[in-house]
């Protein structure tokens, strides 16, 4: 099973980090942007695979960013099947960030977009919760059949996710954690050997007192946790996201790692030690005793 | 301004419908097909472009829903772009259907996705509001700098858009009323000539009595109205998505117009019949004196 896949690889590495592909042309190493100064989409493609090689055996999964390689149009969107494609048969697990949700025909074809791709499928998919279920099960029916993932948006990591996400209902629950009961409650029928299924959330580091609260609302859904560094996660508030047995989490960081490049360091190793050193720090943050 | 050519160019053909273009396979003409039995995008985009022939002069907006696109991967999205293009050459308008948010610096690619493509750009994009206004906003500077569109998702056309957005605040309103809210104070400061914006909202034809209610909430709010036809909602219904002088509204149909055809019909004349009686339809609707 995924998950569990996914679990054991993370375990072997000790190293629970996501390194997300969100490349932008202007911030790539000077020396890509010289080898490729008319094929932006070329450019991304073999930057994200000197990221990939770069950060192997210190983090086994990537996050391609839709975004950034629609961009570039369908060149764009080639580049990402490329990156993927490497990543997988590097044996990595790609999650394709994509946030994608509409009524339900049209979400089973974005589930054939990323599940399904003849030779750049993901293993995990991000999902909106704004249509509901008939929206996110077109999504899950991959989760039962082929073994994929989904993260769904439950708690966002920017600033204004509060505007919809924070809404108290009438019945007391904030929106957030509506969402939270409903996908834990999807889970809870799914679940592999050690207690979480392929049925995952987005929370965002920038929101540590809600992480906890999260972990113990949704006790078997794996959490993806954007909002590390460059956005103002520390290592101490995406601890909060672990189960006791330090698991359950997985920490993203994209420009802080992909574009760590300074003066005097090539970028591979500049890319190598800044997730290096994010590893490390998690790890450090998860091997001290519980603050109270 | 966008929205004033839109209306003129509705108000001169008399036909506020939008042909979706949800291009399936297995669903195309036989002709197609047998054309390109081993190329899917290039018939995706030379049906897509015989559609957008069938129905000149009968509407003026054609949503692709990105979607259908992207399951075939990039020579998907290359179909995409080629249809835009040709949309565009003719003097449509067109709406990217794609449901995008993430975060500000993700939406800012998405945005240049679709409003800055430098041979393919769209009018308006569909946009999910679950991250909230940081999210819109990277969107909205298109509308303010580029004379683009959007359409906000407010109230879905799917039968499980209640889960989220009928859920009751502790304010008193809906979720969605809530979302609507924030639409029209979007779009108050932003107004046309004809006293709308170029933001607009996704209101389902599915559910009439809100249709009337969020008219009547976002009264400067373009709609685009999902959910005539194959989803069940009829003419009587999507009347009232409209104002008192007939304007405000788009109602959009995809299945029940590009697969029209039937035993002894070409396709051209099935989808262009299709479109002429949908226009009919709601035109007839509009014209009558509105029922108690």
């Amino acid at each position: 099973m995924l998950i569990d896949r996914l679990i054991e690889a993370t375990k072997m590495r000790k190293s629970p980090i996501i390194v997300g592909l969100d490349p932008v042309y202007d911030k790539l190493p000077a020396e890509i942007r010289n080898r490729f100064p008319h094929n932006e989409s070329e450019a991304f493609a073999t930057f994200c695979i000197d990221v990939i090689d770069a950060v192997e055996g210190v983090c086994c999964i990537v996050k391609p960013q839709l975004a950034y390689f629609e961009a570039l149009g369908s060149n764009g969107f080639a580049a990402y099947e490329e990156v993927v494609r490497y990543a997988k048969n590097k044996g990595m697990f790609v999650i394709a960030d994509a946030k994608r949700g509409d009524i339900g025909s049209t979400s089973a074809a974005y589930a054939k977009a990323f599940f399904s791709h003849p030779t750049a499928s993901a293993d995990f998919l991000t999902v909106n919760p704004y249509l509901g279920s008939d929206c996110l099960s077109e999504f899950v029916k991959y989760v039962d059949a082929s073994d994929k993932g989904v993260f769904i948006l439950v708690k966002t990591s920017n600033p204004s996710s509060k505007e919809l996400q924070d809404l108290k209902l009438e019945s007391g629950n904030l929106v957030y954690q509506q969402m939270a009961d409903m996908v834990e409650e999807m889970s809870q029928n799914r679940l592999g050997k050690y207690g979480y299924s392929n049925i995952g959330a987005v929370v965002g580091a920038t929101h540590p007192e809600q992480l906890l609260e999260l972990r113990k609302r949704m006790p078997s859904v794996p959490f993806l946790v954007p909002g590390y560094g460059a956005q103002g996660g520390t290592a101490e508030d995406v601890k909060k996201a672990f189960d006791a047995q330090m698991l359950g989490a997985w920490v993203n960081s994209s420009r802080g790692i992909i574009f760590a490049q300074e003066e005097g360091q090539t970028y591979r190793d500049a890319i190598r030690n800044a997730a290096m050193r994010m590893a490390k720090d998690i790890r450090s943050a998860l091997e001290q005793p519980a603050q109270s």
